[in-house]
């Protein structure tokens, strides 16, 4: 078999720009990176063969970034001109990815520690490897036959969503799904079927930045949880600090990528505390936001309140859904929101992983910022990441009292 | 794109049962083999290029039985020891399939002429290369993406028929498929995964001799109207002569091949004719009947009558069902006939051709057999072949009453 990570741009595009700011930023902030699988039931470790994922993850420590991939990078030009500096580019021209840390104990675990800038890349490449090692462990128990039913119905399914959404010309969809992907090989079929498939007006682009940069698509991404995460081990003073480092997160984000990257992350302490905490300057600055738990309609609702309360036009304004999506929630919210705030669509784990076979849920998160413990609370509290006594502590801190909780399929 | 037929052995076992029997006793009779297309509404000429199929017509020409051809041929024991005589195996090692004649007038018209020992092979391959070319001009028309769905929709059919057969483990199937296969390689997979995913008990083989030589499975074959055909132009001396040939037929058949082959095609001048002819010795002797036309089910109950007026248990006799099958079809004759005779089916264009896309029927028969005209009735007048006047008078040679008819879909 081949090597699963075969180019180190096959990753999400925000890993870059969060990359830079971490690399401007905070060279030397010490960070733990841990994996977590959140399906009841399966132990992945009855799946997986600890050599086989060992000499992938091996795999991604050899490559580094080739002329062609910084090529691609200092190219870019979508956002703002030349938003990768020439010394971000020279770091990742000599990167190494750190060490791991792997034990089959309890199922898998799997850590990444080293300094932020080197660390944070780590993310994306292991759950694409846990993805598709666990769904080849379940092709392998089937014949040859009952394997190709599995992408013959991967296709058909796909080829429904397709026609459904072309149907709804105005919704539109970016490609949100490497990290839990069937397949590498998949998500290619998948994304250059939707770039064949769809007009661009409608199939926007892709976080993947080696798809975008094989099939010339726009390399799109806004910001992860690890920032505000990151953050708030760095500011760690009190608790005051803390709650102060929400915002200095978003702060620091505009500094490096003004409006062209402003989409802010709504819910990393809930989005009750996020509205509170932006300004009517941030609200008029920021092109949106991005809903990444809870109910999506109910923050639909709250992010227009949100905007009216400062007499800024919603309509002017863009939510990005990237929770749990598939098309029947995506017609749903376009039916909702339609005309009222602008709206798109990133797809994930439906998109590149809906091939008849069960769907796995997990994440790896950044657990440990500057020798302190992070915390994600979110709108779906089944979705927290922390220590019991951090999510306590940071829930009394951001006024967290949101008690929806729903369990996550992906 | 390569060759449609790359091997002669990519044809029906039966052709050389039955080019066997020819080259044996009728070496030096003319026949005119015709192509006829019975699909409304459909004009071949505006799917199939003529340089094309000329191109797949004249590559069939350069080819030759070789010496592995020749080596399975000769170890066929199946049926009976060393069915095929050194003479005709030496035959086959120096023919050429002899010239057609091709015009794009009126749809497509195509023929075949010459001594029938070497023209009786050429039905097969035109058949292949007509129905490949026709679908193979449908996919061009499609995107890459939908010319992958006609595959995964193909692999999707194939299975619902592998499970709903396998849950009924004493229907038993056999791949008749060859000449209206969607394409080549689609036969050899849906083949391959019929042996790979069905009991050996249940999938018996198939009556293409190069999948049977390749994948080890049972080559299978009956007889068709050709020999039936044939005959008649042989024997022509006057209407009792005509008559006289279809029993000859069947005398002639047995004295080369006995028992191991002796299922006889019941409905070239219709089924009440073919059972007024059989005398009890012949339904002793033989094995059983093809049904390959009419209404299946009425078919079934006059043989089991048949039987039962010769004092013959129908328990110990065969039917062989081949016309237009399909699983629901077969699933309804089994449950009809379970029990009180013996039935298998030999499964054709719903077998090697269902992919979403529309069938189309058509044939090529034997028209034309020592400078006469041939008659094929069948159980369905529809399907009749034959100049108008040749069916009336053949219509009264075999006191042929029946009026069913309805219309062919493959």
């Amino acid at each position: 078999m081949e090597h699963i990570i075969q180019s180190l741009l096959d990753t999400d595009f925000y890993k870059f720009t969060m990359g830079q700011v971490v690399f401007k930023e905070f060279r030397n902030v010490p960070v733990r990176y841990a994996f977590h699988f959140r399906t009841k039931g399966i132990n992945l470790a009855d799946f997986i063969i600890e050599r086989e994922l060992r000499q992938e993850l091996d795999h991604v420590m050899t490559l580094n970034f080739n002329n062609s991939d910084l090529h691609y990078l200092r190219g870019t030009n979508e956002y703002s001109e030349r938003m990768f500096y020439e010394d971000y580019l020279d770091f990742l021209r000599i990167l190494r990815l750190p060490d791991y840390s792997l034990k089959f104990e309890n199922g898998l675990q799997l850590e990444f520690k080293g300094p932020w800038p080197s660390t944070i890349y780590w993310e994306t490449y292991a759950l694409s490897i846990i993805s598709e090692l666990y769904y080849r462990a379940l092709l392998k128990k089937m014949s040859r036959f009952e394997r190709d039913l599995v992408f013959a119905e991967g296709k058909i399914r796909l080829n429904k969503k397709i026609q459904i959404l072309k149907g709804i010309p105005d919704i539109t969809i970016s490609d949100f799904a490497t990290r839990r992907r069937f397949a590498r090989r998949w998500q290619e079929y998948a994304i250059t079927t939707l770039a064949e498939e769809m007009p661009s007006s409608q199939f926007l682009g892709t976080s993947n930045v080696k798809l975008a940069m094989d099939y010339g698509l726009l390399p799109m991404g806004t910001s992860a949880h690890e920032m505000y995460m990151g953050m708030s081990g760095i500011m760690h003073a009190d608790n005051e600090d803390i709650r102060q480092s929400h915002n200095a997160t978003m702060r620091l984000w505009y500094k490096h990528y003004g409006h062209g990257l402003s989409i802010a992350l709504a819910d990393n302490y809930g989005s009750d505390f996020f509205f509170r905490d932006m300004s009517q300057k941030q609200a008029e600055q920021w092109k949106g936001v991005r809903q990444d738990s809870g109910d999506p309609v109910a923050f639909g609702e709250k992010t227009i309140r949100f905007y009216e309360r400062y007499n800024i036009n919603p309509r002017e304004k863009l939510i990005v859904f990237s929770d749990g999506l598939d098309v029947p929630t995506m017609v749903k919210l376009y039916n909702t929101f339609h005309n009222r705030i602008q709206i798109t669509f990133g797809w994930g784990t439906n998109l590149s992983n809906d091939l008849g076979l069960a769907p796995i849920s997990m994440v790896v998160k950044l657990v440990e910022s500057n020798g302190h413990g992070t915390v994600k609370l979110s709108d779906n509290i089944a979705k927290a990441i922390g220590k019991p006594e951090d999510i306590e502590r940071f829930k009394r801190i951001f006024s967290y009292d949101s008690t929806y909780e729903t369990a996550c399929t992906y």
